[in-house]
């Protein structure tokens, strides 16, 4: 789970135990009558990490409760599909990069071809919708499928803007608004209505959702670009060598001076080229060059800041919810995105 | 659609209008804000081909409808969600095997790369339960949701069993029980549903559709093996290529005499090897000589067989079934799954 530093030990511990139901469900959901799916399965149970889905939905949900408590059976529901739906994405995402280690193992495509990976991915993305509609509540199915909608439609744009070296900031916001931030904003969103809360108040909690995961997004991809593969425990510099520009590289080519505007491009050209076999190789030290290059212009730091910028706002649509432990942890986990270091 | 020949010429006009219908709702469905994402939908929208699935549903929802007439507002919508669940599955399968031609045209993955074909199934599938929770049926959701399940896990059984040239006929019907005959079964049993008719006509429609879909799989099987590409208009001989053995491989490895067998076994481990780079290069000759040695043994003939008796068993279940022109046009797909040619 993320690191939550601001909240009581007693709700922490609850989380915790909540989150261990959450994994509980997860794997019961999956057992298959063959061998060969649930050893496969066990693989891709490692993936789990920070929870934050399942996390926004437990919390959302005791945030808006009519009278405090432990999280209800339907969002103990809704947690582990939104958990399930994630890791089907990060299995294929996998695929998209190419990646070799997730959560400082090995990936399934890596250990088992991307056939296989593509196939799992399709299983667990299965069996979050059979689990969804053991809620019956055809609304929520219906949202949860509309978020997945927008999420793959994130990626499919974030895919035809493959190595256009002028993706411009408007874009790139709108790629993880869909990729990420829309099922984060619907976790919450979701959670609310599940306690017949009004409107507003989902709409509130759908807002808090998404700002927190444009942050979270671009906080993963400033850590693909400068963070350590021992701390982050996955595979780094895909963006890079997928031509995917981020937003420090964006700021970058937006706002530095001409002579370094362009010794970024003419990096990123033979960097992308040379992972693609047109040029001399595979050069680490392009990579190191261009972080060495983002950092000294101050364009880490811009990224930084407007994610800092996104969690403050997060924040402040929690103002329409009645003050308490939840509410204070729901600010804990914005918090927690921003300071996260894997 | 499937070429009807038993058919009263009227109720084929109607069927064909029905289904013009389905390809309308799966193209409004589809439809996004982002222009990339909708010139992809209209490249997959080119692989509709037999229209099998939507087929079943509206024909088995007429056959057991109170009083005759034109398919209900759910079975039109079930139609759609089944033919796009199909139709990612088509996306995904093309990946895994590699394949460059499907319709006549390129296939995604040959045209955009596999990460693009990847997020466009998920895309699909993804849809197809944002579709089928508009029925507000969270039954009809879930049987779509364990339908899909199992055809995962076929998928995945296969994959487990590649390369593995001791496969036996049992666990090959598994593998085509779950990840196509499902389906099939699942189509005819919820279209009864729907109805509200007797569970018993429901399960003897599902053992109708379980029946031809393991025939239809056969016959896939078949014509990748003996079809000709420019008839069947997509990639062939994928199944040697990819180290899937099939029904006709199964029956002579384990009743041709000991040197066919052997010089079977030699004839696919070369194969496979050359595909794969370890040997002397791709070998068209060596495909040729086990679709002869497979023809000339029995084993085509014998799979032929297998199919057609299926297609009987099919046709038997629809006994429960008044009769009436619905019941002739379920025995008549049945044929067709036999007869077709691609």
């Amino acid at each position: 789970m993320l690191l939550l530093t601001q909240t009581d030990r007693t709700i922490r511990a609850h989380l915790a135990d909540q989150l261990a139901d959450v994994e509980s469900r997860f794997a019961t959901e999956l057992i298959s009558d063959l061998p060969c799916v649930n050893s496969l399965v066990t693989h891709v149970e490692r993936y789990r990490g920070k929870m934050l889905r399942p996390t926004l939905v437990l919390v959302s949900g005791l945030a808006t409760a009519e009278a405090p408590g432990r999280p209800s059976e339907p969002h103990r529901v809704l947690a582990t599909v939104v958990e399930m739906v994630h890791v089907a994405t990060l299995v294929h995402d996998d695929v998209l990069d190419e990646a070799t280690i997730r959560r400082r193992g090995d990936t399934v495509n890596r250990l088992n071809g991307n056939e296989v990976a593509v196939m799992l991915g399709d299983y667990l993305i299965s069996h979050a919708y059979h689990l969804c509609s053991s809620l019956g509540n055809p609304t929520v199915s219906r949202i949860i499928a509309d978020a997945t909608n927008t999420v793959c439609e994130g990626e499919l744009l974030q895919l035809d803007n493959r190595d256009n070296w002028n993706l411009d900031e408007r874009t790139y916001f709108e790629i993880i608004r869909r990729k990420t931030a829309s099922l984060c904003g619907t976790c919450c969103k979701l959670a609310v209505m599940l306690n017949d809360s009004p409107d507003t108040v989902a709409d509130a909690l759908y807002d808090y959702g998404e700002k927190l995961g444009i942050a979270f997004q671009i906080v993963d991809d400033l850590l693909d670009l400068i963070g350590s593969e021992d701390t982050v425990g996955k595979t780094l510099g895909r963006d890079l060598q997928k031509g995917k520009l981020t937003l420090p590289l964006i700021h970058h080519l937006t706002s530095a001076d001409a002579p370094r505007r362009e010794k970024l491009h003419t990096l990123l050209r033979d960097h992308a080229g040379s992972v693609r076999g047109d040029g001399d190789g595979p050069d680490n030290g392009r990579a190191l060059a261009i972080r060495d290059l983002l950092s000294t212009s101050g364009s880490v730091g811009y990224a930084r800041d407007r994610a800092a910028r996104l969690v403050n706002l997060a924040k402040a649509a929690l103002e329409n919810l009645a003050d308490g432990p939840a509410r204070t942890l729901l600010a804990d986990v914005a918090d927690a995105v921003l300071t996260r270091k894997y």
